[in-house]
C-alpha cells in the first residue's frame, strides 16, 4: 500500500474566496494537480448562507476527488477581531466538511509553506504561484486563492517524505 | 397564524462550550424553557472532531426542538487572533447548523442581551442567569452558557415584539 497514489487537499478558506486545490503523489513520483479552484461567497449575501455555500461546495469537491489528508494554513494573526472571527467562521466551516468525510487534518504556518516552495518565509502569492506550476509541471490559469491552496498541499507532501525518511 | 407558538433558539458559541437554549412564546404568553443545555468538545481532541460534535450535536437539538430563528451573539471583540479565530470557529459550525435547517440567524451585541434583561449592560453572568430564570419562571439548574444563550433567545423575543408594535 505505501506506493498507492495518495491524494493531499490543499485549504486556504476566507469568508470571501476559499481556495482549494488537490494533488496527487506516488511514492517515487513527481506530484500532479487533481483539481483546484476557488469557491465564492458573496459579502452581500447572510454569513449563515455563505457558510453553507462554502460548506456544500467543498464536500462536493471532496466527494469528487476523494483526498485522504487536508492541509490548512495555521492562521493566529489579523488585523483585528472581527477579521478573526470572520475567517474562523470560514475555516470552521472547511475543517467541519473535511472531517465529515474523514479527512485527517495538518497545519502549516504560512511562513512554513512559503519557505518549502519558495526558500523564503517572505515569499509573494505570485512567487508562490510559480513553483505550485513549475513543481506541478502546469499551465493552467489558477487564481492565486487556489495557488496557495495547492502550495500547502505541496507543504504537506514534502513534510510527509521528510518524516517518512526520519522513521527509516 | 399571528398566535401560533413561537420557538426560538440562542446560541452561546465556544471553541471548548456551546450553550443553546431554546424558549416558545405565543403572542399574549409568557415565555416558556422548552431546552437548554451545554455541548462541550475537550481541548485535548482534534479541532475538527470538536468542530465535529458541535455541529452533530446542535443539529440533533434543532431536530428535536424545531426551533424556528436563532440569535447569537455578534462577537467583535477578542483578547487576540488566536481567540478570535477558535472561537470564529466554532460560531461558523453552530450558524451552519442553523442554516442547514432553514433557520433565520439574528445577532445582537452582548451589551444590548444584558440591557434588554437586566437594565443594564454591564450586568454580570450570575446577574443575567437570575432574570432568565425569573422570566420563564423556572427554577431548572441552568449552567452559565446555557442561561447566556437563553438570554439571547428572550432579547430576540423582545426585539420581535418591539418591532411588531412599531409596525403596527
Amino acid at each position: 500500500m505505501v506506493d498507492a497514489p495518495l491524494r493531499l487537499m490543499g485549504l486556504d478558506p476566507g469568508s470571501q474566496r476559499t481556495g482549494y486545490g488537490i494533488i496527487q503523489a506516488g511514492d517515487r513520483s513527481k506530484p500532479e494537480l487533481v483539481a483546484a479552484g476557488v469557491i465564492s461567497a458573496p459579502a452581500k449575501q447572510p454569513m449563515e448562507r455563505r457558510l453553507q455555500k462554502i460548506y456544500r461546495e467543498l464536500r462536493e469537491v471532496i466527494a469528487s476527488h476523494r483526498p485522504q489528508e487536508m492541509a490548512v494554513e495555521g492562521v493566529f494573526a489579523a488585523k483585528n477581531a472581527r477579521t478573526a472571527i470572520m475567517l474562523g467562521q470560514a475555516r470552521g466551516v472547511a475543517l467541519l466538511a473535511g472531517a465529515q468525510d474523514g479527512l485527517e487534518v495538518f497545519e502549516y504556518p504560512p511562513a512554513s509553506v512559503k519557505m518549502a516552495l519558495v526558500g523564503t518565509g517572505r515569499a509573494t502569492k505570485e512567487q508562490v504561484q510559480m513553483m505550485v506550476k513549475a513543481m506541478l509541471n502546469t499551465t493552467a490559469r489558477l487564481p492565486l486563492d487556489a495557488s496557495d491552496a495547492l502550495a500547502l498541499a505541496i507543504c504537506h507532501l514534502q513534510s510527509r517524505k521528510l518524516l517518512a525518511k526520519g522513521l527509516k
